[in-house]
């Protein structure tokens, strides 16, 4: 499987709004677009950093993953984004190897990308998130 | 503050040769280095990923700052830094805006690199790490 880049850290926030303000004057940077993701129960940021992002999560009701997340861990580091070339093969690969996938399927996430999520216990306990940039 | 790059994401893990042969079967990466940081307490393992990394943390005892960390909270996301081109001025500008600091002047870390932590008051339950590559 071909890793392209890290395409996002992404960080669940309670606050969009403060964690952005908080964001830009410690580290003056400003979101590329800021979005609500319907299927994922969660506005989102996203936050160019080099050639990487921070997406930061705001859960938009207590009962979704990011809400529970949030209920269980308080805010913080919520999972890691890989830039695929490939998701399905990549997502056969990683079936194949035995990994616990959350989705079998590729789905449609933030920006419009075409995306996956590894379960957790696949890898030391890290949500893993795959990207096709489309 | 000017960030250059999220340098890398990283993931405490209890045991470095599991995880990284787990990461190299599932994702086909290989770590640039590998090395003991005694004033972290950790073995660490630096995996490139396009212009960025995955830092793997493995604890070289229980009373670290990571085995405490896996103890509380399991293996999973540590931390994510940030390379930042001069790092005594993003502490005083960070200083200035009233983040809390673990280190308010830079240490050596992993890859002779200097470092200094950003404590996870400081953004949303985030510890962040500072980079200026050497």
């Amino acid at each position: 499987m071909l890793l392209l880049n890290i395409h996002h850290t992404a960080l669940a926030v309670a606050d969009l709004d403060v964690a952005l303000e908080r964001f830009r004057e410690q580290y003056g940077v400003e979101p590329l677009y800021r979005e609500v993701v319907e299927s994922q129960g969660v506005e989102e940021a996203m936050i160019p950093i080099g050639g990487s992002h921070v997406q930061l999560l705001q859960p938009l009701d207590r009962d979704t993953p990011v809400g529970r997340f949030i209920e269980r861990n308080g805010e913080g580091l919520h999972h890691v984004a890989f830039q695929v070339a490939d998701i399905e093969s990549a997502l056969i690969h990683l079936e194949q190897q035995g990994a616990r996938l959350v989705d079998t399927k590729p789905r449609t996430g933030g920006g419009g990308h075409r995306i996956a999520f590894v379960h957790p216990e696949a890898f030391g306990g890290t949500l893993i998130e795959l990207v096709e940039v489309t």
